[in-house]
């Protein structure tokens, strides 16, 4: 954290333990809402309830709740009086409080909804109907656009007089029924004289995305175009919204630490629960009960082997390094493609090059690493079929396992299952399944030679 | 792909085969320099270069280069003529000409600097001179900035000559020696009269960041205050450049990309080299060729427990899933305390509260697998003490490498190392180690009862 932040949230907690509010509520309307949000990170959810309570400026109070995770914002509000909560709610952008109505208890969002005031209530529930994690539940409604028809000096009379409208850096022109026609900069204003309409400067290609479409791909687009917005549109070309670039960053983040999560079976909902032990084990638990019982399978294919485990008891040292490898090598090219798909560097239509790709990086890595531990088990047991047999099974399951940490991701893309999620435990368990299968296989076809 | 860029694709494949390069030409200048550049992605570098060369118009070309990524786009200069090298770089806006410069060979980094005009490569040296992964490195130097005892009429006009700045759209007020000392936003010009001195509407309050600091924390910074563009200020806060949300989105996609890829052992110089499989082998095979000694020690333990082992060869049947549980619980937690770190949720001052809670949730964890495992072997191998050692083994082991996920990953962020790159691999051979020791630790402590 940085200093200014630790001497904050020291100051804070001292208060607290005093219970000296009035001082609190002076600390408070001169930090930065950002900063109060961050500081809620490192208290419990009593402190923060007394703390969100004494923000005095609604505005003030409705920032700090758009700071917050969402889920972490609902859980704060229902701690509060419902009055409260209403007051709150009512002066954040709707995508805002769209998001953190999501994440309420159903029957406390209705509540919410039904006692808000009819013009609130029906923004937010047109909203709700958006899938989460599409353009149209992250985009902003109260966004700016002028008719293509205006004259240059009418538009800046229109600016001067809107408020309350997101981030003003591109005017979007709409004609008659609302399509979106055009875009021009406000800069653009400033350049030209100003009886010049609207629709003989702006520029006509305008980058848009549909409300359906998914918040990782709008993302993207505006990753890739450099833009500080992008509106949002029907599937007629009506404007609806616009999304801006401080959530498409949100929305970067969001989806990086999920992916990040999910590969090592970890929940990104675990951010919400803080310290709560038992509730973060529950998260993680099924994966690794699901991994415990590949695990079995596992040693059920060792106890298959036992006779010739037990004639060669030397077979047993490279056990270890023989899966290990392969989930090594399964893992990284699991994460290539998933990473790949992420960012879109990936597709479909290229996922032969990378399979075959994938494939030779595995065998020479495998032929590699097959040397080595060939060398070390013909130096320590002094049987050159045992140096054999651990570095012919060392090649194979390293190819193996390269090739199906390609095929896993692409797999569960194809049926619709985030990659993410589906490709590392299972490819684990499978790298070890065919691990064993590879080297007791090739052990007990010349067993009698290492005897 | 979208469909639109895929017919983009075909359209050029089929024209670069046919050498229709007027054709070739004419597709390229009606294309997005952001949309030319995604389709290098599935060109080889001859390809490249020929499409590279018929780009006309120079800017156009620059900007194409300007979306490559860095290393991408000195590796494609390097295959054109001197010339066209300088002509493209001096119409680059000079934080992206530096990056390019960075990635190409020494020597002929030095001679184009040579070549160019004096006053772009004295520009492009000064900045150089910052760390790469700094915010001097990564700031734009074209920056607009006005004097605070301008008015906002004087200030307009200035807007109206501005050329080749970057994105305007906050104004950033300095006094008569350079220092940073207000902001105001473009809108804000229109709703003021024209008289008004900057100085008496403008924000003093300004967010900064000094040249020296890493640019993932200006990432945070840009992020947690959802501003569009961030000054960068020297030691004496003087205004040295700025740098926009569209490079910050760059920095916090490569940081979670090169954060997945070193947690998995792979490097995101991978993505420069494509498909080419020796060179992508080498860059995976160190952490793998440590992972395998790893492995042979994890062997060796084993094999010093052979006594045990031939005794009650059952016990085979559970050194799979004992040691690959303590690996996932152990990548579990390392994993959250790496993204911890990485987006600022989990610091220094909250790790003992972290360690806690990570002990707790493999205690939780591991006492759920361990009963299951232990009913598990009881009716498998029909022998209580058996299902009593592996089940404390499996205790024992998870909540050992739920700790260690955490400490390993902290030690290495004291020392200075990257966490991500250190964390999994260390990770993964302690708890094989520990998990061994542990498993046939208990089995031998027992063996009379397992006989």
């Amino acid at each position: 954290m940085e200093q200014k932040l630790q001497i904050l949230l020291d100051t804070v907690k001292k208060l607290l333990r005093r219970g000296a509010y009035p001082n609190l509520t002076k600390v408070l309307s001169k930090s930065h809402p950002a900063d109060i949000a961050h500081l809620f990170r490192y208290l419990d959810l009593k402190q923060q309830r007394i703390l969100f309570n004494l923000i005095g400026d609604r505005e003030m109070a409705a920032s700090v709740l758009a700071e917050l995770e969402h889920a972490t914002g609902a859980q704060l509000l229902e701690q509060l009086e419902k009055e409260r909560i209403i007051e709150v709610l009512q002066e954040m952008p709707y995508d805002d409080a769209v998001d953190i109505i999501r994440n309420m208890p159903e029957e406390l969002a209705e509540e919410v909804l039904l006692t808000m005031e009819d013009e609130h209530s029906e923004e937010i529930e047109e909203l709700l109907k958006y899938g989460e994690d599409t353009a149209g539940g992250i985009m902003a409604t109260e966004f700016f656009s002028l008719r293509e028809e205006l004259t240059v000096q009418e538009a800046i009379a229109a600016l001067q007089e809107a408020q309350d409208v997101e981030m003003v850096f591109y005017l979007y022109v709409t004609d008659d029924h609302g399509h979106l026609v055009g875009v021009l900069s406000l800069r653009q204003l400033l350049t030209v004289p100003p009886a010049t309409r609207l629709q003989d400067i702006m520029a006509t290609d305008v980058i848009s995305v549909r409300t359906d479409m998914d918040q990782e791909e709008v993302a993207h687009q505006v990753a890739k175009y450099n833009i500080l917005a992008i509106p949002v549109v029907d599937e007629g070309n009506k404007l609806m919204g616009i999304i801006t670039v401080d959530d498409v960053i949100d929305v970067l983040r969001e989806e990086a630490t999920e992916d990040i999560f999910k590969m090592a079976g970890a929940s990104e909902e675990e951010l919400l629960y803080g310290y709560k032990s038992f509730k973060i084990a529950r998260l993680r638990l099924p994966w690794l009960i699901t991994n415990l019982f590949g695990g079995v399978i596992t040693g059920y294919l060792m106890w298959l082997f036992k006779v010739t485990l037990k004639e060669v008891i030397a077979l047993i040292s490279f056990i270890p390094v023989i899966t290990g490898m392969g989930g090594n090598v399964g893992g990284q090219s699991a994460t290539i493609v998933v990473r790949g798909f992420a960012t879109g560097r990936i597709d479909i239509s290229t996922m032969r090059q990378v399979f075959l790709k994938e494939l030779r990086v595995g065998l020479i890595m495998g032929t590699v690493c097959g040397l080595t531990i060939g060398v070390i088990a013909y130096g320590w047991h002094h049987n050159p079929y045992l140096g054999l047999v651990v570095g012919l099974a060392m090649v194979t399951a390293m190819t193996v396992a390269a090739t199906m940490g390609v095929l896993a991701p692409t797999f569960f893309k194809r049926l619709g299952i985030d990659p993410a999620i589906a490709s590392t435990p299972f490819v684990q368990t499978a790298n070890d399944i065919t691990g064993i299968l590879i080297y007791f296989g090739t052990a007990t076809l010349f067993l009698s030679n290492l005897r």
